[in-house]
């Protein structure tokens, strides 16, 4: 493929073709897996067309399969593959703050990501797409492996015993669960009280583990050092233990 | 179809083929999808072909497909409604005890049915398998929506607000990612301390949440009240608040 796109062949000569325009060739790929993805964000995958993404890109179709010869399930990988980057460095943990601060800021990124790819989120996760192959799942699965990494070594662990490595998974699918059920309830509930409820649910879960298991037991203690006496973990625990107070 | 299946048209006079008997189509037809669901349980789809069920079923092929024209396809959805059928089953809750073991009932009847269908339950949680359709997420998602029916039910709920549907779900999501974890680390952890766990989680993950929501409060102090007060429920909730005596 040259650098720039050749003048389309098959364009009338008499007719106009205002959207059509020459991009170079790396720029019309990103472009054309922006308006994918921005398409495959707002409608289940199932009902996107490659039509829809040259229309909503000002090119033709035969362009669009000049750089996607696989047509749309190649287009819907590319924007997956991009979309799971763009995940993944929201990961980061902030530098300052305590843990269940940092914990807030992550999820906020997350749900951030959740609420501008809605329905594309949302069909992903919930499996059974035309467009959903083991490729797809495959990077889903990367997705998840990443969070489970970058979670571990942010609780200090180099080798997670078989407990702690299934609370962070049952978490991290909490997280996941809580985003398709927020979207499904039309994001009713704020997103700032659906982090702190994430918050609360990472604190207890992991302080339940800990009676099953020393090296979360280990983690907890981390936790609750550097999230201090007062601290908010400490406080809801407390709470905890005096449920006739609720309601 | 008459009601029991003709002697194959196909069969050479003079070789004999012990394995091909000749069955009533009820009960034929029943045998062909317990086979399936044998194969599919044992291997990821992707690697049960429709020769593998009629050689383990002693049928030849083309009787495989003349009761199911659509060949694998619709074999492995008949398999997967007969297993959502069976895993529904399973759902009743136990007439007597405190709330926490009828809950661990359940569970453990869940983690059997989990067992037995081993690969075939992780290839379909896990997504992204050649017969993965919008027909087999939907029998996934009545199975998950029917669980989530019958916990609120059982939690005395008639209305679910969109808090404790949100535990609801996130808790089945729990048992989900639980269940694939043990099965990805060749079930290390034995089944009765996964059942353990997945009632504590319950338990604090429901704690967490009444401070949010007063109809989740509601529920919890039911829980309680039917746990007694040196209930399992109770001494969990008692023992976080100290956390330091962990380890």
């Amino acid at each position: 493929m040259s650098d720039t796109e050749p003048v389309p062949a098959a364009a009338p000569a008499g007719r106009k073709r205002a959207g059509y325009r020459r991009l170079p060739v790396q720029q019309r790929r990103e472009q054309l897996i922006a308006v994918a993805l921005a398409l495959f964000s707002a409608r289940p995958p199932d009902e996107v067309s490659l039509d829809d993404v040259a229309e909503a890109s000002g090119a033709s179709r035969p362009l669009v399969y000049r750089y996607f010869a696989g047509g749309k399930q190649q287009l819907y990988e590319a924007a997956l593959r991009s979309a799971a980057e763009e995940l993944i460095s929201r990961f980061v943990v902030p530098a300052r703050g305590t843990p269940t601060e940092q914990l807030g800021t992550v999820l906020s990124g997350y749900l951030s990501f959740v609420a501008e790819h809605d329905a594309g989120y949302a069909a992903l996760l919930r499996g059974g797409s035309v467009v959903e192959t083991a490729r797809t799942s495959a990077i889903v699965d990367e997705v998840r492996r990443t969070a489970l990494r970058r979670t571990v070594r942010y609780m200090g662990v180099r080798e997670p015993g078989p407990r702690l490595t299934l609370l962070v998974r049952s978490w991290i699918s909490v997280v996941e669960a809580c985003s398709l059920s927020w979207l499904d309830e039309g994001r009713q509930l704020p997103p700032a009280e659906l982090c702190d409820w994430l918050v609360d649910e990472f604190v207890v879960m992991t302080a339940a583990t800990a009676f099953h298991d020393e090296q979360t037991a280990e983690v907890l203690a981390g936790l609750l050092a550097l999230d201090g006496p007062d601290g908010r973990a400490a406080r809801l625990l407390g709470r905890l233990a005096a449920p006739h107070a609720l309601g």
